[in-house]
This record gives structure tokens, C-alpha cells and sequence, in this order.
């Protein structure tokens, strides 16, 4: 690989879109290739197995266009897979969002002895305790409240906007038990919320600093590239997106300009079948066969 | 296949359990195989192409136990997939909740000249116009009126009562539009909402006739059945009731019970490897090296 290699972005669907859109503004002369499971999405509800299985699917099948980094732009899925699928591709630099979430997350709760993070992910993040782990680690002396919020996505994903009563009543429920519990910190541990900030940042009160990983985690992707001498330089212009679906509905490219800020291409379409043939395990006997 | 063969009963997740309830209390003798696939739902935001080949995949994979019948338990799988699913498996038979569900919805509609009915359904199940072509085939003179409600599933799935206000709020939202255009009958287009059944009931009004077209569904395998010479006598005892679920997660058994009205044993993991393997189209030379 080299610096002119691509940055791979994985998620379920869209939500990691929010990722992408803040790699090209910290690496903009770079190229992206965005993987969206859209045949397969949510992963928020599903089990640490099946989301491995689908994670490790999506990085042999794009494995061949030798990527300088990995980013699993999602938070369930980090949760679940990501110590795995590095184990599993030891050649790879792979990172995710709750490493970079939870280090900005201690940096926002600043001097105080015992600050509050509040935490809104998907079930399967929060049963994980991924954020528990990443932030104790960095803070032991820290109160942490974790609230699943299971709505979100599907009410960003059917297109409602702000000012939709049903958007402020469901953050409200979510998020009121976190503002009288006195929270300092919010953590927006789901790529698709950054979409709701403002809204989010208005619920909680000015007070509460409100952190979408989504910018820590290009930050570190950043980091890492400069740390291993692969950052493209700007003599090549702008960088591409170029994105892949597993479900090929006219949906993604609508939403996606909602998420990325800007018109994109029409996804390559890659049906399920083509990546469970790509990765399932080696059988010696049958490749001698072809 | 003989009467004692299973009726297979296919869905997305949990919602096609309130078919196979109905299915239980009709025909009490029988053995249900229920297929849920967790790990890939939900299906309703998805195209024909993906619904298609897992519904293939299940229905492979399900084969081998001679089923006397296949429900396909999920309106947004029956409205996508059902015609070419029976082509590539003429020798099964195979029944949707579509149909049955227009059926009870024109019956219902009763003597009046120009009845109007409301549809709700997923996404996909309204883009599909299945339920349009199946009214209309029946009934020429018949206004309809389709709304996607995407967000239902999820309130149901994330296990929220009828007492609570975004409830409430999400069912004013999507039905108030059709009260205002005074339907005389309301479809509910997906096997998850029968849950809410009561709650939609009273926000429609008495004078509207709900229809739930797992009650209808049932009736109809029932007919289907006594017409091929399948029935299962009453002399066997109590059915049984086997579940198959793609992601083995423990929320299945839980709202199971909620769905199915009693105790259910765990489920049977079935991981989407395995379905992959099973339907993968045949490879002659591949076959004879094994």
C-alpha cells in the first residue's frame, strides 16, 4: 500500500456517512471507499457473532483494492467486532469510533473529580460495555450512564425532521433521565446521531458538552496515517467518495446527500451472495477441484 | 408429505408469530416450524431483489422437513417475493398474508358502493402495490388509501406499551390523515401490528373494521389444507411449535412469548453462513469433486 491507497469506511448503512463526511474535511486530497450493509442493517439489535460475520464479509470483499486503513464507522459494530476482525486480519491498520469517542469524552469532562458521561448508543453498543472499558480505562474515578436509544436510527432513517414532535418527544424520554441525573458530558455513541445534534445539544442545555465521535475518529485516522508515513499530499487534488450497498434501493443516494452534505455517485451494488462467496472459509479440496 | 408434515411459517423476525398463533388456534394439531431471520430483519425498507433470496435461502434451507405448507408470514416478503418464490419451488405449496388480508378487507367493506379503505404497511409492501392489484381484483369501486409506517416495528420491537405517549403519538400521526378521509376499513398491512391491534382500534373509532390478516391467513392455510386432503386429525394430541432464528440473540424468546401468548422452547440458530451454503445456485463440477 501507499499513500495514494484508499481509506476504507464501514458501517451498516448510512450512519457512518457522518464519519466519511469528517475524514474528507481532516484529509481532503484522500480517496474513500464507503460500504454501507444496507441489505442487512441494523446491527444494533443484533448479536457480537452475526456482526463479525458481516464485518469480516465486507473487508475481504474490498480487501483487493489494498486499503492503507480500515475505519469500522460504526459503533455497534466496533463494539462487538472490531478486537476480532484485527486479530483476524493481523496485516490490516483497523481502528473504530468508541476509542476515539471515549478519549474525547474524558478530555470534555475537563478537571472535575467526579464528572457524569451520559451515553446514547444502540442496545447491542450499550450491553457490550465497550464505552465502559474505553473510558474507565483513560478516567477510573468517573460516573458513567449508558441509555439505550433504539428509535433514533429508525426515526433518522424514515427522513423526519427537527421540528417533527415525534423527533423531540422520543429525545426527550431518552435524554431527560440523563439532564436530572446532572450529566457534564453526552456521548453520541451512534454514527447516525450526529444528524440530530443541534436538536440534542438544545435537549440537554448549553451546559453539557455533546460529542460526536465522528470527528475524534477522523482525527485519530489522521494520527495514524501520519504516523505511518501515509498521508497523500495535496499535489493530487481533491480525493473521491465511492460508495457500495448491499441492498440496492434508490433510498441510499437520497439520504446519503443528507448525511455526506453533497450529491454522490450511484452506489456499485453488492448483493449478499457475492460476499458470502468471497469469504467463505478456504476449502483446500474443492479450490483444487476449479 | 403427509398430514402430519409441518407447516412452515416464515417471517423477517417476530412478527409472522401472530400468524402462527392464529394458524395454532385454527388448526391445534399441527406442528409449526417458525423461521424468524433476526440476524437481516427488518425486511420492510428493503428491495424484492434482497427479500427474494432469503426468503430462496430460508425456504432451502427449511426443505428437507416436507412441509405440507409454507405461510409466508410477513406482508412486505409476500408482496416482494411470493410469485417468483412459487415458480422456483412449484412442487411446494405456498401461501402469502396478502391475499387473505384483501379478502377479509372487501368482505368487510360490506354493501357500500364506493368504500374507502386505509392501508398501513411497511415501506416496501406500499411501493410494491400488492394490495392495491389484490383489492382491485376483487373489488373495482373501492378508494384506498396507503401510508408507510416505518416506525411501528421498531416501537413494537423495542417492547414500548400502550400507555405510553410516543405510542399514542406515532399512531395519531400516521392514522389521522386516513380518519380525516373517513375510512370505512383499515388494513393492518404487517404482521407486527396486530400487537397494537386495541389501541388502533380505539384511535380509528368503532365505526372503522380493522382487519388483521393473520386471522385471515389462517383460515385460508386451513382451506388449503382440507381441499389437498391434509388436515391433521385431533387424535395426535397438541401441536408443536419449533423455532429457527438467524440470530441467537436472547430478546427472540422474550418477546416471543409476548407475540405467541405462552412459553416458547429457545430457538434453533441458524447463522446466515449456513443458509448461504445450503442455496448457493448448483455447481455440477464442484459437486462431483465433493
Amino acid at each position: 500500500m501507499s499513500p495514494g491507497s484508499p481509506i476504507l469506511v464501514l458501517d451498516s448503512g448510512l450512519g457512518g456517512l457522518t464519519v466519511a463526511k469528517a475524514i474528507r474535511e481532516v484529509l481532503p486530497h484522500d480517496d474513500i471507499l464507503y460500504f454501507g450493509d444496507t441489505a442487512r442493517l441494523p446491527y444494533g439489535s443484533k448479536t457480537a457473532a452475526t456482526v463479525t460475520t458481516f464485518i469480516r464479509q465486507i473487508i475481504s470483499y474490498l480487501r483487493p483494492h489494498d486499503p492503507k486503513h480500515v475505519v469500522i464507522a460504526c459503533n455497534t459494530a466496533t463494539a462487538l467486532a472490531l478486537p476480532a476482525i484485527r486479530s483476524e486480519f493481523p496485516d490490516l491498520s483497523i481502528s473504530g469510533v468508541i476509542e476515539p469517542g471515549a478519549k474525547a469524552a474524558v478530555a470534555a469532562a475537563g478537571a472535575k473529580e467526579v464528572p457524569t458521561i451520559g451515553i446514547i448508543a444502540t442496545e447491542a453498543t450499550v450491553r457490550s460495555k465497550a464505552y465502559e472499558r474505553a473510558i474507565h480505562r483513560r478516567r477510573h474515578h468517573a460516573r458513567l450512564l449508558l441509555r439505550p436509544t433504539p428509535l433514533i436510527v429508525p426515526i433518522i432513517e424514515e427522513g423526519r425532521g427537527t421540528d417533527d414532535p415525534l423527533v423531540k418527544l422520543a429525545l426527550r424520554q431518552y435524554l431527560e433521565p440523563l439532564i436530572e441525573r446532572k450529566i457534564d458530558v453526552l456521548v453520541l455513541g451512534c454514527t447516525h446521531y450526529p444528524i440530530l445534534k443541534n436538536l440534542i445539544q438544545k435537549i440537554v442545555g448549553a451546559k453539557v458538552k455533546v460529542i460526536d465521535s465522528g470527528q475524534q475518529c477522523a482525527e485519530d485516522v489522521a494520527r495514524r496515517l501520519r504516523s505511518a508515513g501515509l498521508l497523500r499530499g495535496d499535489s493530487v487534488g481533491g480525493g473521491s467518495i465511492r460508495c457500495f450497498v448491499t441492498d440496492d434501493s434508490p433510498r441510499f443516494k437520497v439520504l446519503a446527500s443528507r448525511f455526506i452534505g453533497h450529491e454522490i455517485d450511484s452506489p456499485k451494488w453488492v448483493s449478499p451472495d457475492e460476499l458470502y462467496r468471497v469469504a467463505l472459509p478456504p476449502q483446500p479440496d474443492l479450490r483444487k477441484a476449479i
